[in-house]
């Protein structure tokens, strides 16, 4: 595959869309971490809208600038929900993005129901390589939602599914994978702390729908430039000395002040693998 | 409108009930800000509980000092709570509190109860100017939890509203306002992080209902002294750097330190508005 | 009953064991805490799931290291979904935990179902004194999650449950008290913050099914080396001025940091009520 590079200004000009047009990203998502997503999306200046009931979640998805939907805790209420709100927003052309969390054999329902939306126009389909890997088709999960693949591994799975689906496929690791099926951005930034806190990976499918809902018209640069943006924070927020409770809020503190400089900084220092 | 002084004495007073009868506040709350509520009434002094199932919510309601009914997030299964527990509540006198999270044109579901619901009897109606601007028949409102209107443009509004309800009517903003239709308390004070952040407005609710529980024979001066309290720590908190997200345990800190002399001190440099 | 000493060197071998092995622990628990305890459970080393959807939850069950079933926020699936883990985790061998929040007349559904799952085969039931004694048939329940008796007036109680039902019994309070009806381990760390926000006792029982999931050959010494990991770290984070917002992220970041040294230190300071 192609690789692409992706420059701190074009991530900035995105990440400074999102500000100027604060994107009205609704979610729905698991309990577990709604709170930190619908903070994530607020300190990356997109608003937030956690409507996930039924009756209500397609009409809104046809107004909202993106949609998320995570499966983490996908009761039939939230499943119905998310099949409403899917269709509508294939109906009015609204981005959104899927989540397939801990999909695997482990977990039948949900799993069904990801491979099912897989096939409904996602923009995106972010996960870590084990969930990417079973909706490729080609694995039967991790347990829970820990990643027993690499992202390498997975990649071209990943690309497959890309070109299946018309999705970008974005593959969470220590180095991201971002791949349209024809080319494939490497984000080489993070930290290890974003797996010791719950919401780590969820969050960033919020703020991925952030950049789609901003930048429809390019989901491969979209979700690139999210990634960067979420995971240079990240790394900022994990600088000096940090257990997992005191770098959560540092990271909203970051990802609310990150900015052109601090991602010129990062990609000139870390560089984009390639 | 006659214009209500809060002064630091009365706020003081009603915080201190608090704090001594503990008031068990019943919340049937939105999914993602159910922990930040729980918190915010366990800092100020209150005895939350999280009643939020039929067949409970009902026998629950009539044993609680008040009631948040607060429909972000209403599945179902929390309709048919919240309908319970309001039920009991006015059978019972339980003073309770109507938050219309996002109601609006968008959202016909929650709009729609929450419209019933407010003939049922609230102590207070608490929400942004576009959400009470649609609880009164004068909007359709905002998009998600917006404010797309300021709270002086509502206030007319808000105080028609309290008249045809018996509720107070508190209208969140920059300068909070709180109507029983005839006066009208404004508070001068807070951050705009409570606005960066989720939960700034439902965890005030609560809190608003816990004053309720301790003073329920003037709603008015307990709703005007939940708001000046809450506010006037969410101002300390936001002293010096800060960010969204250390905001955050800050602000819980001063909900659990904020006492006669703070209130005071912040009184007496900004005033009340009048 | 006979006093059993827990020891500095137990608790830490079990606490190296969690962190060696990380156990895979289901969750079925209340949707106020459930990032809390996730956050909990990932700081001491386990592989938290949430994974409370029928029809997934027993599956699941089987292939965990362990279960917890929490009622806190009990709804019909949820109810479900607990019932068919319990059923599993009972059939495949694999330890759960129940905790009974809010147990009593007041809240009769959770009450009923709390009452059954008892005498389903759980390793452990950890609550605090009303819970408690609700369970043994000793008393009707405190308001909400407030414990109106004393760990030393349910220990009778407490000890007859455990002989009941098999079940580990672990009473939550200034002092903890741990008994299988014949011994009783005391473990005298902890601190008042733990009730000053939510999860504090929810998210224990979380660790304590990641310890039974470590070592389910000895349920009473994991119970109580769980309690003693987690009630030493809060000790901790709780030193220096805190409030009850800054004290979550210090406690999350201390139950990361505790070891064989911090555990020494603080039984040797305190020792071991007896």
């Amino acid at each position: 595959m192609r690789q692409l590079s992706v420059h701190a200004d074009d991530v900035d000009r995105l990440l400074e869309r999102v500000r100027r047009t604060a994107p009205l990203v609704q979610c729905v998502t698991n309990t577990v971490v709604q709170n930190v997503t619908t903070n994530a999306l607020l300190a990356i200046g997109a608003s937030p809208a956690m409507v996930d009931v039924a009756e209500e979640s397609g009409g809104f998805a046809r107004a909202a600038s993106s949609l998320l939907v995570n499966l983490g805790t996908a009761t039939p209420e939230q499943r119905a929900a998310a099949r409403e709100a899917v269709d509508a927003a294939r109906d009015a052309g609204t981005p959104w993005v899927l989540d397939p969390v801990a999909a695997g054999a482990l977990l039948p329902v949900r799993t069904a129901l990801a491979l099912d939306l897989a096939t409904r126009g996602p923009a995106v389909i972010r996960g870590n390589a084990s969930e990417i890997a079973v909706l490729a088709g080609a694995g039967s999960g991790g347990r829970g939602t820990d990643a027993d693949r690499g992202v390498d591994e997975v990649l071209p799975a990943a690309a497959e599914l890309a070109r299946r689906t018309g999705a970008v496929v974005a593959v969470s690791g220590p180095v991201d994978a971002i791949t349209d099926g024809e080319r494939v951005a490497r984000i080489p930034h993070g930290t290890p702390l974003l797996t010791r806190i719950t919401g780590g990976g969820c969050a960033l499918g919020a703020v991925v729908a952030a950049f789609a809902g901003a930048a429809p018209e390019d989901p491969l640069l979209a979700a690139s430039s999210a990634v960067a943006a979420y995971t240079i924070a990240a790394e900022r927020a994990a600088e000096g000395p940090a257990g997992p409770g005191s770098f959560q809020p540092r990271f909203l503190d970051e990802l609310a002040a990150v900015d052109g400089s601090r991602l010129a900084v990062a990609i000139a220092r870390e560089g984009v693998a390639a």
